[in-house]
Order: C-alpha cells, then sequence, then structure tokens
C-alpha cells in the first residue's frame, strides 16, 4: 500500500482545480480528481476527507506559520506594524509555494460552502494571531482589533496580488493595502 | 391553523436560548424547543428550518437595513465615518429590540456550525455594505476595505456592549472602538 506523498497531494489539487473549472464544484465527484491524479478513490482519502478539503490543502500551517511570526516580531511598540510584518513575511513565502490560486478564488467564489470554508481558514488565523499577541503582553480587546485588521489587510493584499496575476512583490501589495488603510482611517472622526 | 405570529417567533427563540444554555446546543431538539414554547413541531417549521435558524430570527433584516443607512449617508467625503455613523444608527435600534443577547453569543462560542452561520451573516453585512458604497461612487477595492473594517469595528462595539451588559450606550460602545481603531492604524509605518 502507498504512503502519503506530497507530489500527489500537489496533483490531486491541480486534478480537482482542473476539474472544478471545466464542470463546476457542484458536478465534480472524488472518483473523478482521483482518476484525473491517476490514483484510486480509496487512496484519495488518504490525502483528504472529501472534495472540499484538497482546495485546502496545507491550510493548517497557516495560523501556525503566522503566530510564530508573530510571536518572534516586537509588538511592543506598535502591535499592527508588528503584525503586518509578520504577516508579509508569511505571505511572501506562501505566494511562492502555491500555484493556480487565481482558478481556486474563482471556484471558491462560485460556492457559499467554500466561501464558509474560507472564512473558517481566515478565522483560524485571526484566533492565531490574537493569541500570539495576548502571549506577548498585549490586552484582550486591542489584540483582538489588531489581528482582525490585520487579516482583513492581508486578505486584500493576497486579493490585489492575484489580481496581478502573481507578477507583483507581495510585500508591495500589503504595503499598498496598509498605506490604504491608513487613508481610510485617518480622515475626518464620526460626526 | 395558525398563521405565522411574531409572539410566537420571539417565544421560541427564548426556549431556544434557555434550551441551549442548559442542556447544550447539540443535546436540545427542535421537539424540545417547540414543546416548551408551546406549539408542535410542525408549527415549529412555519418559523424555521431548523434549531440552528432560530437564533438568527431577522438576521436577513441586518444587510438591508445597514444598506439603506449607507445609501442615506453622505460618504463622498470620507467613506468610513460615513458608514460608521451608519451602522451606529443601525445598531443603536437593534440592541432597543433584542433580549437575551449576551446568552445568544455564549451559545455561539460554544459551537463551530454555530460561528461559521455567525460569520456568514456578517460577510453578508459586508458585502451590502461594500455594494452600496460603490452604488454611491466609491471604487471597489476602497469600498471592500472601509466595509470590512465597519464590520469589524461593528462586531467589536456590539461585543463590549454585551460585556457593559447591555447597560452602555451603543454609539458610546462604538465611539470607543472607533478610537482604538485609530490609535490601532495611526501608530509608526511598517518598517
Amino acid at each position: 500500500m502507498a504512503r502519503w506523498d506530497p507530489g500527489t497531494e500537489e496533483r490531486l489539487t491541480k486534478a480537482a482545480l482542473e476539474l472544478y473549472g471545466e464542470h463546476g464544484y457542484d458536478n465534480v465527484t472524488v472518483t473523478q480528481i482521483a482518476e484525473r491524479a491517476g490514483i484510486t478513490r480509496r487512496s484519495y482519502f488518504r490525502y483528504f476527507p472529501d472534495k472540499r478539503e484538497v482546495l485546502f490543502a496545507g491550510s493548517e500551517r497557516l495560523p501556525v506559520a503566522v503566530a510564530e511570526a508573530v510571536l518572534a516580531a516586537d509588538v511592543t511598540a506598535a502591535p499592527l506594524p508588528a503584525v503586518l510584518d509578520a504577516v508579509g513575511k508569511v505571505g511572501g513565502q506562501l505566494v511562492e509555494l502555491i500555484e493556480g490560486s487565481g482558478a481556486r478564488r474563482a471556484v471558491i467564489e462560485s460556492s457559499v460552502e467554500l466561501q464558509e470554508r474560507e472564512r473558517t481558514k481566515f478565522a483560524a488565523v485571526t484566533t492565531a494571531i490574537r493569541d500570539a499577541l495576548q502571549q506577548r503582553g498585549v490586552e484582550p480587546q486591542q489584540a483582538r482589533l489588531v489581528a482582525q485588521i490585520a487579516v482583513v489587510v492581508f486578505q486584500n493584499a493576497f486579493d490585489q496580488w492575484l489580481d496581478g496575476g502573481g507578477k507583483h512583490d507581495f510585500g508591495s501589495c500589503l504595503d499598498e493595502v496598509s498605506a490604504s488603510l491608513r487613508a481610510t482611517v485617518a480622515g475626518p472622526r464620526r460626526r
């Protein structure tokens, strides 16, 4: 019996993205994905529990990586810039590793179920940042707000990176969104 | 056969919150909720499709109300303060109407499924604000960022209001979170 193999995981993700693009997420089965990747349906379940999770391969590592980066940063002076630095580093590594993100985004936008799963992923990142900030002594309400804002900036930066076809540097996308955020928030006070 | 009745809807929500608090969300059935509210299981389904949606009664009106408030606001000068004004008005009306929000929050925090549903609710509010801003001429990326930030502020203000046992004015909770946001974002630039 074959063992777990990262090459197979990648082939499954690629096959799933192709099939979802061709037939729509709802119309594709695990059997079809397995077949296109050249493995059996039974082997598929050694990699993913269902046809949804193939689109979230490795996403359980994201909160961990972000939390580590936040714990390594100096958050005492100004938590948000420190956290943005940290997510910028993780994001920069992420965009080097991933392929087919544009196709993935299109599939996710096509399905309510996948949008929910994507929000769950980012909620886990938010919680990880919040907890890491609290470990570093930031008080709870502030930690939560900084984590939420940082994740909003990260999401928008990632979308801008995708909009640019992955050609721009992730760090400059993050800087651009950070600048928009500052301009947005620095406006006149609430009347 | 009895018609739909807002008093019954309220009784169902109250009964559900009580039962979820007593036995845990996973251990309560629709039959139990219906019984406690003094109606049949069959009548329950005229009000809600399942035991989850009873906790989201009326939440489909939230995006509509927020969008209307944004469309009525002057967003051209500074979108974020205008949107915060708009969500402040809606939030102020909301906290007058609702009861048992503290109990509701505790139940939602106890269940992954309910947390997902709650995120979906706020995603709908975010989309409604974004679309209203675009209708008012704000460009798409800016509209999305403002909507996301406004919803984060709204959520945190609502939590602070709950933390205070519903005794504070919602507007002052919103002002407090807005001030934290400005302080958080106005820190030194990303290094």
